[in-house]
């Protein structure tokens, strides 16, 4: 059987900051990357497509803050909805982009964006130790207005550069809209889903059957990791900015790994070998992957070549 | 067969502005509506679920200028992309308000919200007389400086209340992403789509294959009605803040149309019966709809008796 009959199934990442910081810098990337995931169709497999939101969510939050400051008739915005505003900003430029580039290939699938929330534990230990910086920076004046208004808001000093508001970074359990997500699949859609590591919700146990959001930001690696999970997927794709996961990072004995274990992947992490909020959590969350069944890989590198990546030409692939 | 095995279609869309104006307000709001839409589901029918936006997207529209205002470094955001953080907004409380009810009502099926383009003709007439004012009011000053940075944009003077800027409001021509809504409606889903009567897009003509958003806004109502099309729903529900349809409105002799038909619709509409702006859209919806094959009827009612009227106990019901 040619592959076609009996494609692999591939979750592919999609980092936030390359989807730069305006409308146009994000149509502009999302064109230039869409060619790339097509190539990845093209060479037999079905993809489901998440990625970051950090920079857009950020905007979001920061224009209705700034807004509700010039105008208190505009409300504040908060984090569950503007990640759920983001979700549509991305998906949109998303679905056109893959739409153009899926004309060009003569592929007549079809792509949707699935607004998606993520359900956390509202017990998971990080929500005692919030530590994910989110919104502008503020003057200590602003921040002891802010606390007053919001009690249960944590805000830190952040190194001498202003105070901050952190949130949590909940583990995800479950993904509420998953059943939406593998029916599109199943019926061969280009799935856009999870986008900003999903809309974080927990459970409101004051009534019966509802989710409530919650102030937090769930690792979109984490959430494509959960994702492929969830999907059966064959392959998890974390795609950066550079082609190869790599030890002694920056130093003269740099070397790029691309071929590693999970027992290997594990102990450099172990080590401190990768940054704690860049390469660390993607290196955790292709772990967790490769764990979660024998015979699933994971692939960390870049954008630009993410199709040579699954061909096996580029990136640190990672197995069992 | 009883109904359950052959259930009718019907495409619900509420008004933007039961929605609220705030965060809170638009959950409590999505929150009582809810249990009404379960109601019709109850009955023994399919529903897809699309929304006005209007409110919604001036609020970010609104926000996004503030901020920029404030802070050149939070970039404008234009109507698109305004319009499809909309539908990821309005999308994730009606999906949870859903899910609430249908836990209670023991459902056990998905709701999904799927980010919409709608495709407009880039010739359609609006286009050369907008009359849709969006954003917020501007002096004069303000009005120039705007003009002078858009050229394109079209700025009028508002019966003495400041200048607002114009955008068409084209006829929906086709949805690009009716085949997503369509897979995930044939199996049993609650679909969520055409936000705020979906993203206006024209093809872009210079690049093969590829949708550009456009500064417009399409009637959600119209939006409802080609959904409805586009899905072979056999039922147009349009809810608004009235129970029926009126003549003389307003006048001693006001009559609650309770029955009509497309014939009597149409008399009434080119009579001037209809608000421009309110009920004359919703009565050209109905009548397109129910023109578009027979035995389709339309409803235009109220939110709170959505599942009278389409018992056949509220609401102006018109059929050919």
């Amino acid at each position: 059987m040619g592959k076609f009959e009996n494609p692999d199934r591939i979750v592919i990442a999609l980092g936030g900051n390359a989807l730069g910081d305006t409308p146009e810098e994000q149509i502009a990337r999302v064109r230039e990357a869409a060619p790339t995931l097509l190539k990845v169709i093209s060479l037999g497999n079905e993809i489901i497509i998440t990625h970051g939101n950090g920079p857009q969510v950020g905007m979001i939050q920061n224009a209705f803050a700034a807004a509700n400051e010039a105008n208190p008739k505009i409300p504040k915005m908060d984090l569950p909805e503007c990640g759920a505003m983001s979700q549509g900003y991305i998906g949109y430029h998303l679905q056109q982009a893959i739409g153009v580039a899926m004309h060009k290939a003569y592929k007549r699938w079809h792509v949707a964006t699935l607004v998606t929330q993520i359900e956390v534990d509202p017990d998971d230990p990080s929500f005692q130790n919030p530590t994910k910086p989110i919104g502008a920076f503020m003057t200590k004046e602003q921040a002891d207005a802010e606390q007053l208004e919001h009690p249960d808001w944590t805000i830190v000093e952040d190194s001498g550069r202003g105070y901050r508001r952190v949130v949590a970074s909940p583990e995800p359990k479950k993904i509420v809209e998953a059943e939406s997500i593998l029916n599109l699949l199943d019926n061969e859609f280009i799935v856009i889903a999870c986008g900003g590591g999903g809309v974080p919700v927990v459970r409101d146990y004051s009534d019966k059957g509802a989710y409530k959001g919650v102030a937090a930001v769930i690792d979109k690696d984490m959430a494509g990791e959960l994702l492929a999970e969830d999907c059966q997927a064959d392959m998890l794709v974390l795609l950066t900015a550079v082609d190869y996961v790599a030890i002694n990072w920056g130093k003269p004995d740099q070397v790029d790994l691309d071929d590693i274990s999970v027992e290997e992947a594990r102990r450099y992490a172990d080590a401190g070998q990768f940054g704690k909020g860049s390469m660390e959590p993607k290196v955790r969350a292709a772990i967790k992957f490769c764990e979660s069944r024998p015979g699933r890989t994971a692939i960390i590198g870049s954008l630009e070549k993410a199709a040579e990546a699954i061909a096996g030409l580029s990136g640190t692939h990672i197995h069992s």
